[in-house]
């Protein structure tokens, strides 16, 4: 069971040589779910020879340029490679006329459905659930209206013990039944309860993803226990008025945010262009927050 | 005195990995101005180590988005790095609007002046003018409205023969006037003629670019003599129905264009993602005009 992000962007606002701007690529069992998608996403997925056309979720925090403006060229580029299955999109309602004003000038006409879901940035709410995954928005705060993200495995089956349930002679065909927890009678009536045969499966794990914010801890509930927290950290905490002016947050409060969710682990990101150096963003926030790692371009997390 | 164009993208419609889209950067007396800016323009600057402030001028040939999706994000950096000096930009008028709607949705209000200046993809004119250049649009044939540009130096001073000069005693003060081509007559009625002490400038040179078209020679007239053509070269001539499908050069028509131009040398770029290896279409090209090169990011040409 495969859960894990691939980092294709960390830079904030302006982009820095070999830093770019935001964009995360989540693999849940070979299924592909863009989480922001910054200028240059399209050819960073290249770089790293991860196929586009097995995205079919993207879902956008907010409107700043950096976070989306690696949309248009992406769906372009899918289109002209013969997309023909739908693409699901999510994001603040304004992305729409985004999209279709740049689609109407180039007389781009997809090749397949673009189906767009308006995020709300005052409500937290469940946007799209499949046999995989769970996905929910919650509201951040910043300068304009913008979301987080928490995806959360959906619930597996029971696991067999199977060495004892063939030892008992419970033919395959009954595992299913056990699996889901339910106990088997057979036609002599014998009963087979899924308690013996079985054990707990893994707990559903979860990532929260929280891209430009305040440090206002009023999301604490929707990041709370998240086996793997994302959290942005533009500034080292010595920036802390100037991370109040633009509704960022310091490396330090996004350890203590961690801590506070009692998240599993955290990865940071979002590093302002004056940080030539990561190194003093993670050791502020490990101070505070052990299981911190850098999410920076190219590497991929087991979450 | 400098004129030469540095390759930021040699891609067409689907980048592939190390090929960008569409962007040049033309520097004239390192003053810079930009021909399209496709998605990762700044990156690219970047990578070159090209300063974008130096940019007063960004010419966009077409609303297709490998020509100009690069343009809200280096805009937006720009103004986020302070800057205040006044920039042109000139393109296709929905261009406006596509800028105008994202700039609302992020809440940005530039710090600097966009001047907008409107091609008009029917009528070939002058659309600026300065001490260094005089640049025009053309009309292109593509599938949709599209314009190609060309750069011509302003004529120079006529050169002094300062040894002659000298060895007459003529002040450097006088200079000026013959360089100007003008006669200068002395408080004591002496006469130095401009024609006697000076010779005739360097031709200004010129520079056209065609982005995107059907080979329909409509716009020779507009190419004609260039020192320097650069001309998309999308497919192998083996492709031309699809060319003509979709508005494109083939290398051998790209290179039967600089020839009845009678151009000095060419440049070919926009290459169609199926070609890996671009030597095919150098040497295609080359066996109709020898002068050809590959208009490849990262390399600089002298105009």
């Amino acid at each position: 069971v495969r859960f894990e992000v691939t980092i294709l962007g960390s830079s904030s606002a302006t982009p820095v040589f070999n830093r770019n701007p935001s964009a995360q690529l989540l693999n849940v069992n070979d299924k592909y779910y863009l989480i922001d998608c910054g200028e240059g996403t399209q050819l960073q997925l290249l770089r790293y020879g991860l196929k586009a056309q097995r995205i079919d979720h993207i879902l956008i925090s907010h409107l700043h340029g950096d976070h989306y403006l690696g949309l248009v060229g992406l769906l372009s580029s899918l289109h002209l490679n013969g997309r023909t299955r739908p693409m699901y999109l999510y994001g603040p309602k304004e992305l729409k006329e985004i999209i279709e004003v740049q689609f109407l000038y180039s007389q781009t006409d997809l090749r397949f459905p673009l189906v767009f879901v308006e995020t709300d940035s005052e409500r937290p709410g469940v946007i799209f659930s499949n046999e995989d995954l769970v996905a929910e928005t919650f509201p951040l705060e910043h300068r304009i209206p913008c979301t987080g993200f928490r995806f959360t495995q959906q619930p597996r089956l029971r696991r067999i013990l199977k060495a004892e349930a063939e030892a008992a002679g419970i033919p395959a065909e009954v595992f299913p039944v056990l699996k889901r927890g339910l106990d088997f009678t057979t036609a002599t009536g014998r009963i087979y309860r899924s308690a013996d045969f079985t054990v707990d499966p893994e707990r559903p794990r979860s990532y929260a993803y929280c891209s430009d914010t305040l440090d206002t801890r009023s999301y604490m509930a929707w990041i709370r226990g998240a086996d793997t927290l994302y959290h942005e950290a533009t500034f080292l905490h010595d920036m802390l008025p100037r991370a109040l002016e633009t509704f960022h947050t310091t490396a330090r409060q996004a350890g203590e945010i961690a801590q506070e969710a009692g998240a599993g682990h955290l990865l940071i990101g979002h590093f302002s262009a004056r940080y030539r150096e990561l190194k003093p963003l993670l050791d502020e926030c490990k101070s505070v927050f052990e299981k911190t790692q850098l999410a920076v371009e190219g590497t991929t997390f087991t979450l």
